[in-house]
């Protein structure tokens, strides 16, 4: 019934899609040198009609903010909060805020609805005695906790953290630095992730300028598999993975966007996604939370300016930044990890071949999209309060 | 400047922190056999208020649909079609469509706007000895190519796969069958990827239902990884890893939805995603392509009554499908692969932490998720015409 000779004639390439395939007659694929992942760049695909408008999200203006100043009612109690008085902005006073009453600049709390629950010594006990492994046959499963807490960036129902003064965003900085800390001294913690949503695309529910930390009592596997990469590299070079790159992306300068004394920002040669950016210390450094004040203060600068180039490039987009820092679940003697903060709006969705493939398209090479925040760079100096 | 005795003493739980800690002492997380990765359940997570209204995506009415029937030159021609007369369908007469100008059913053809070129026999040459790798230190490239190709499901402009007749569905998964043996036939393809994405959450850029192939000429890592550890289980049991996940779940049967002496269709214990569906044959069988007749009728019911529960549970759902056969790039002399195809609505977005970790963070237990199909199959019996 199913009769193969049309096939056999059509599938041969008919002299249009011959032409068609001399177009693009190959892609190119890179290799993540961290995940050991391939990363498909398909620029073509920027050229094919879509049928849906990019429309900007509708926001309900009903619902109170639980992060606005007055509304701290609604939120757990603050386990870290700082202030920086109008007046004292020049001069860089910060004072602690004893009581909810006391005005803040930046306040962090327990996520109220959090992704997992705070690490109680019974459920870790359970977990690495491996009691709390419930192994039945092929459906293994664990207790998994640590901590779910939000950074709550500005008392003012901001969008954006670029609306920040520069001040604020250096203590947004400082209560990353000083949650991670926490979360490390807290024995059982094995992976700290400290990251930032924004927008409906990127999975925010919240308009609120926030971030956000989640502490678990595993590492996840794929994290596993990036610290094993670097510490092989480590091994067979005796170099840092990550300051090699540095040093080789310095000198072949296409993904380069900026760099200061301390820190760099660059477009990573596979980039899973397309116009992501990494930024770094220049300096080998694993672990964030062991920055000192100056060098914080330029990572929070280098990261204000890449999202005010963003969102000079493309406004109001969806972004997500992610900071990685060596795990404190790491066994790391030959010290190869080194930490950074990726960044990356979200043009696109995962589709279908992305899900199961867990192989990446990107139609937006990492030179081009460079090119495009060094010339935003050069037309645009950071704005500056 | 920045003193710690206020954060010494708010760190410590507060009787509300405790009291919310409780509520929510630790969540569960899940081993994926296949990929070795781990899900964090947290069904909590649906609690949280959301400022964005989840609207419905806005579509242009001014492009010409390149899918519809009238409109076949604005594609590439046509590598396979298929025509069911309407008078025939009751006996399933089907005829191959040797002219374009001809009627059909179901129509491939190369994707105008490919992710990888056609593999050309100097660039599988390149790639196989190495020559196409540019390793640069660093920074290691190479040419991909394969084949894209789109399954157009329908001359009419219908959206979702569940407006069209059961006997054009058939013809739909006779398209992926023969057009993955195509593929399989051609030397230096390595990987083969048949998947489906429906709205604008889940990637597509078109409304007009369709499906697409892409073929390469590398195996993804992550994919490799799956292969591996199938093939470990196979090594040091005797058994297919799939094989005998499905007799665990028609055991356990809390997450199971729905079987017939062929196909079987449930929800993955540690699902990555709310609300996917497996759905795969009961009897062991590595390839899709080698499915029979008979088999092949029994998935493309299977999978048309998921999708129609699917869209009663959550109309207008965005979802994609994708359909995983052993990769012609692996040696696997012990049978070890398993075909199926995973269906899921894309109910929420990938953000910060799930794509810096890798871990995914899902809101709804497949248990549940089981349950609501289960529900929803009882109400409603699949239309058949």
């Amino acid at each position: 019934m199913f009769e193969t000779a049309h096939e056999q004639s059509t599938a041969q390439p008919s002299p249009t899609a011959t032409d068609l395939s001399n177009q693009h007659p190959s892609s190119e694929s890179r290799l993540d040198p961290y995940s050991g992942n391939w990363t498909i760049f398909a620029p073509q695909r920027t050229e094919r009609p879509d049928e849906f408008v990019d429309q900007a999200p509708t926001i309900k203006t009903d619902v109170a903010c639980p992060f606005c100043r007055g509304n701290e009612a609604i939120t757990p109690p603050a386990v870290w909060a700082r202030h920086i008085p109008e007046t004292a902005r020049l001069f860089r006073n910060v004072t602690c805020c004893e009581e909810e009453e006391e005005p803040w600049s930046v306040r962090v709390v327990p996520n109220k609805y959090p992704a997992v629950g705070d690490l109680q010594s019974d459920s870790k006990t359970a977990f690495d005695s491996g009691a709390g492994r419930r192994d039945s046959g092929l459906f293994q499963s664990g207790c998994v906790s640590g901590g779910h807490e939000v950074i709550i960036e500005s008392p003012r129902h901001f969008h954006s953290l670029t609306q920040l003064d520069i001040a604020e965003i250096d203590l947004v900085f400082q209560a990353y630095r000083d949650r991670i800390k926490h979360y490390r001294s807290i024995e059982g913690i094995q992976y700290i992730n400290v990251f930032k949503n924004v927008g409906y695309d990127a999975g925010a529910s919240l308009t609120h300028s926030h971030s956000q930390l989640v502490a678990l009592n595993q590492i996840p596997r794929p994290v596993e598999r990036i610290v094993e990469r670097m510490s092989h590299h480590r091994a067979s070079t005796g170099c840092c993975l990550r300051c090699d790159v540095i040093r080789a992306e310095r000198k072949a300068k296409e993904r380069m966007i900026a760099c200061d004394e301390t820190v760099i920002a660059y477009c990573p040669f596979a980039s899973q996604l397309p116009m992501m950016v990494r930024v770094t210390t220049l300096e080998h450094q694993s672990h964030f939370e062991n920055l000192d004040d100056r060098a914080l203060e330029s990572v929070s600068r280098m990261v204000f300016r890449v999202i005010s180039w963003l969102e000079k490039i493309r406004p109001g987009t969806a972004y997500n930044y992610c900071l990685n820092t060596c795990p404190p679940g790491v066994n790391d003697p030959s010290d190869s990890f080194h930490w950074s903060i990726d960044i990356f709006p979200r043009m696109s969705h995962v589709a279908g071949f992305e899900w199961s493939s867990g192989c990446m398209i990107n139609p937006v090479l990492p030179e081009a999209a460079a090119a495009m925040f060094r010339k935003c760079a050069a037309a645009n100096s950071p704005r500056r309060r």
